[in-house]
């Protein structure tokens, strides 16, 4: 099932994509669903990011080779942009990377998951890029100066509830229509479970929150003007311009 | 003019102190404020967390003696606690700290601040205790396992938007009723101006985020079953019990 968030006249709402159209419901982590009755033809729809979280946190050390113990941080919300949304690179600080990860949307509340349990907390998966100025990182341990830019973790285009095997997704990276990498889940050194079981080991994860997932070798420099495509098997494709 | 956040029977709302009472606002944010004619007595009142916030924002190395540059980094919006509730210390990893801060929260949007209009962004200031699993720190550049506890980061008792020098506030910790540290944001190394001239040149603040300026050598070692009162000359008393 797609779930995606939509503009309407009455704010952003989410709304399942069936056939041609996508049908609105009052509250993406209800179970069941409830349905509004509601419906935008998907010719008509503008997706906003696919939700916005309340805390969204990425994963360091969780690039294929790297030796380091995996370590998680928090990104600024007020980084999350939809797809079709313009990355501002901040100028004149160096390089900037994209990264094509896996972001997990959680859907109920979750401590101390297990790697038996870890996906039962999670209502479904979207594409995200997790955009850095990676020259800061070095002179900023804690990633503020280099993950905190405008529209930095572009979230879409939809949430993806039915992934066969999260550890198994694989990611294509298409940089002005030339692909550049092809990568997934699956060269993550610490798997998706792994990742979500040190998360809740150190906190409560909530209903909406965003866990991304690193970079399995998707980082690439950008300049502005360069389009960025991530595909994610089974789940779509989040596009953003470098402005 | 104090602005608190009140526990109601329709959920959190905010409201001003007049007198013996507080008087419930529309948005604590909206200029001129709107009054529903709704009154709460204090003696009734129970306070929540000043604010609820979208971001907040912890500064590191604004220690006195510490040479390093000031740098910033997210802390979980999970981890707001009001005045009374208790602090969930995780056990087993070593030291537990307080930190007495003086917490700034933004009243309307605002990017690149200068030192000469970085207060025209503020909406008021209030009490905040930045918990720390401090033995983490060594091992957690990111500040993600020293700063996620359950309620590890208290704000309260309410927004004092009537200070009169931001620079000069007065801050007195008192541990089981013993003064432990007087000191205040006078003993900052960087301003809280220039607090928040580094945080916007790195980020836009929205309405209702909240912007830690640093511990004046109010950083105490604490064990379950302590009482911690931070007061703030002109704001109040933040009274946390550790659990």
């Amino acid at each position: 099932m797609r779930i995606a968030r939509l503009e309407t006249p009455t704010g952003p709402r989410h709304a399942v994509a069936s056939g041609d159209q996508w049908n609105i419901v009052t509250d993406p982590f209800a179970a069941p669903l409830v349905y509004t009755g509601e419906s935008i033809p998907a010719t008509d729809a503008v997706l906003l990011a696919a939700i916005d979280p309340r805390l969204v946190v990425g994963i360091g050390h969780n690039k294929p080779g790297n030796p380091l113990p995996m370590q998680a941080w928090h990104k600024s919300v007020h980084t999350v942009a939809g797809s079709g949304d313009a990355i501002y690179a901040v100028r004149g600080l160096g390089t900037v990377n994209i990264e094509g990860e896996l972001a997990v949307v959680i859907g109920s509340s979750a401590t101390n998951l297990t790697l038996e349990n870890a996906f039962d907390a999670v209502l479904g998966y979207t594409v995200a890029n997790d955009v850095t100025n990676v020259d800061q990182c070095a002179i900023d341990q804690r990633n503020f100066q280099g993950k905190s830019g405008k529209n930095y973790t572009p979230l879409g285009p939809w949430i993806e509830t039915e992934i066969a095997d999260p550890e198994n997704v694989a990611t294509e990276v298409v940089i002005n229509g030339d692909v550049i990498v092809n990568s997934g889940s699956f060269n993550l050194p610490s798997s998706v479970a792994a990742t979500l079981v040190y998360v809740t080991s150190w906190l409560t994860l909530e209903p909406g929150d965003v866990v991304l997932t690193g970079a399995p070798g998707t980082d690439i420099a950008v300049q502005p003007g360069d389009v960025v495509d991530i595909t994610l098997a089974g789940i779509g494709t989040l596009s953003n311009t470098i402005a």
